[in-house]
């Protein structure tokens, strides 16, 4: 079975919006052995979604619609296909029940128009929408285009995504007769030629059913293993011996192999080990704060954080000495140390790590150039004393990406020192 | 003239990565006038690049390609488009020097293979790849697609970015025959239903060139007026006239008729009026200062940060009363104003905000539901005294989301009373 994905919207055609709902679509319908052959983004013009329903009804099993369900007048794909297959439309009682409540709930009045958001194509399964009102559709569409679904669903991702969840992909994976594995090997500090060189092994000999794509992000580079096959025993087995491959090649590079940040793998460990951390930022301005405490559960480890821009700061803040500044510069080593040394006399932490450097447009010297960045790491020893050390780095991105690989330097620096530090 | 934009790549159709290269493409070509009509993903399938491309060059005058052009085993683009359009190859010596250029720099050897990234489909215009090796090709598709234009671009985001900026834009503007304006009207604290009422009637009467889409984000909602025509001055005024009527409804609701942030227009007025500012965060863990301190320029106001995540930090670093967080609870109003006095006062800074709150997925309660967020905001009054105020908000996202909301709601207060102070 091959599937065909069609995103309504002008305002994706516009540019003025990114197209999330296709990807995730994609990856639910990729973990039950669906491949997508396509993805079409057309307008919400009843012909323009009349043609690329067609199309691709023509070309695959199951076509995934996503946008144009509702009850604004740019909604208009359950009357292109509506049209398209010749049928009326039906009232789903526990849909409309659904909304009646709704509004019920809110002291407004229950009226016929809300009916319409209820109204399904004729012989189409309802698809509850436990996220908002209009309900989705799963048709079979004989006799034109017998032995093929379609599936319309809103364009609003928290709809689309728990309609996927509870009933599409349970309807459709009894269907698929194939199956794929796809898992994540996440890696820190290494960009991908460098990866792609020290892999080559293993990549010039995947078996057939497996590939290998590498996904860059704004920090790094990522590799995805996916496997397909009839049987899922073989398919788990060969995606695990590839996965185990890559890792015996460049396993110091490797932070996990599940989809996970590098902030999660950090905070679990702390939690793990029952130690608390707190950060002082310069460059990085709240962000590697704010990355530690976007994980559930973090105010388990998480103590506080500094954000020391000015200098000022550092020396009020942090205790950092004022002829440090005055003989290496705000961005520097030494000036790194003091901050994560500040950083954990002060804060009590049993570890922490600071960042000090130059995010850009503005700031660059030859020396300093812009990208420049200094991450401390200081950590309690058993004996009582302080371990402190800084690295440096140099980044070439602008002034968002290089905050987002200077924190992760700082998160990659956590994680090594956590490894090492024993208890 | 229509356009179809073309994105090649498996690790799009298997959802691995998300398309941001389609809608720059759109929102380049929109701005010179050009609509697209569709965005086609396919795979990099030697066949289904030359379906793609004959079905799109059969609907569309412009065709834009991006992906599949590079020195690995999985770019085929050009080989795909060469066989369709039955053409040979061509070496394009400026590219040709640029990469050895390139390579001769790092002191690595000059190969005839690389020769192989420097040929380009005969008959076409070579595009400078000014950010990386293989150069893009923009091809007069006669005899067999008489009149229509394909242009191949990588797909490597900053790689296809400067080749449209620099070259195709360029190209094609002259071609174009129409005009389109877009123009943003960004809103903060008010959600789509309510602005939508605000609006109707302009909404209702909208001239018959001009679309109002609404761009709902992770913290509000904003407004995009488009306005096509044939004569710019034309354009230009229509445009002005309907964002004008936007404005006059929702006014106050509305931070800027551009496409900025809210942080940079809260930065931009920092720095214009040489104010100073310094944050003290609970719940949102760094994400505001983060986001003050990704404006460029903002060390020119932005002082320090605080994250106090633990009450033991609110009490040490920001002077709060234990007593108040005993009677009222971290999360309340009154610990929200000693964060925020506590934190203009220590830092010296002529306005401070603070968070503290609930993002979930625990700590909520019955009576402090997950997403309440209090945000205090400080200032120093022209006597030398401080004006404190607080404002509790409840949210309904997840933990992700209510970070943001919570920042974009500390953002709004700082904005608020940026305009409010006189000096």
């Amino acid at each position: 079975m091959k599937a065909i994905i069609i995103s309504i919207g002008d305002e994706l055609l516009k540019g003025h919006r990114v197209n999330t709902n296709a990807p995730f679509i994609a990856r639910e319908l990729g973990n039950i052995g669906i491949p997508v052959t396509r993805i079409i983004t057309c307008s919400d013009d009843p012909q323009a979604i009349r043609d690329s329903v067609t199309l691709a009804l023509t070309e695959a099993e199951a076509v995934f619609v996503t946008g144009g369900l509702g009850p604004t007048n740019d909604d208009r794909t359950r009357d292109a296909v509506r049209a398209l297959l010749g049928r009326g439309l039906a009232l789903d009682e526990p849909s409309f029940e659904r909304i009646a409540d709704y509004f019920r709930r809110r002291n407004r009045p229950v009226t016929e128009v809300m009916k319409d958001q209820a109204m399904v194509i004729e012989g189409s399964i309802a698809i509850p929408n436990t996220k908002g009102t209009a309900p989705g559709m799963i048709i079979e569409c004989a006799p034109r285009f017998a032995g093929r679904h379609l599936v319309l669903m809103p364009g609003v991702p928290a709809e689309m995504e728990a309609m996927m969840r509870l009933t599409v992909v349970p309807f459709f994976a009894p269907l698929s007769g194939a199956f794929i594995r796809h898992t994540p090997v996440m890696t820190m500090g290494i960009g991908e030629t460098q990866l792609a060189d020290m892999i080559v092994e293993v990549e010039d000999s995947l078996p057939s059913g497996t590939t290998l794509a590498y996904l860059p992000h704004a920090a790094g580079v990522s590799l995805m293993v996916s496997t397909s096959g009839a049987r899922r025993e073989d398919v788990d087995a060969e995606n695990r011996r590839v996965v185990e491959a890559i890792v015996a090649k460049a396993g110091r590079f490797v932070y996990a192999t599940s989809e996970v940040t590098l902030e999660e793998v950090v905070v679990n460990l702390l939690l793990e080990r029952k130690l608390t951390v707190a950060v002082a930022e310069s460059c990085t301005g709240g962000l590697l704060g704010s990355r530690l405490t976007d994980v559930p559960g973090s105010s388990g480890c998480f103590l506080e954080g500094l954000v020391t821009y000015s200098n000022q700061a550092k020396v009020r803040l942090l205790g950092v000495d004022p002829a440090t500044i005055e003989a290496h510069g705000a961005v520097s080593e030494p000036v790194a140390k003091e901050m994560a040394r500040g950083c954990l006399e002060r804060s009590g932490a049993d570890i922490s790590v600071s960042t000090t450097g130059i995010a850009g447009p503005g700031g660059g010297t030859p020396e300093k150039p812009v990208g420049t960045v200094c991450v401390g790491i200081a950590s309690k020893l058993p004996d009582g004393a302080v371990r402190v050390e800084a690295a440096r780095f140099v980044m070439h991105g602008d002034r968002h990406q290089n905050k987002i690989r200077f924190s992760e330097a700082a998160l990659r620096g956590l994680l090594v020192r956590l490894k090492e530090m024993e208890f």
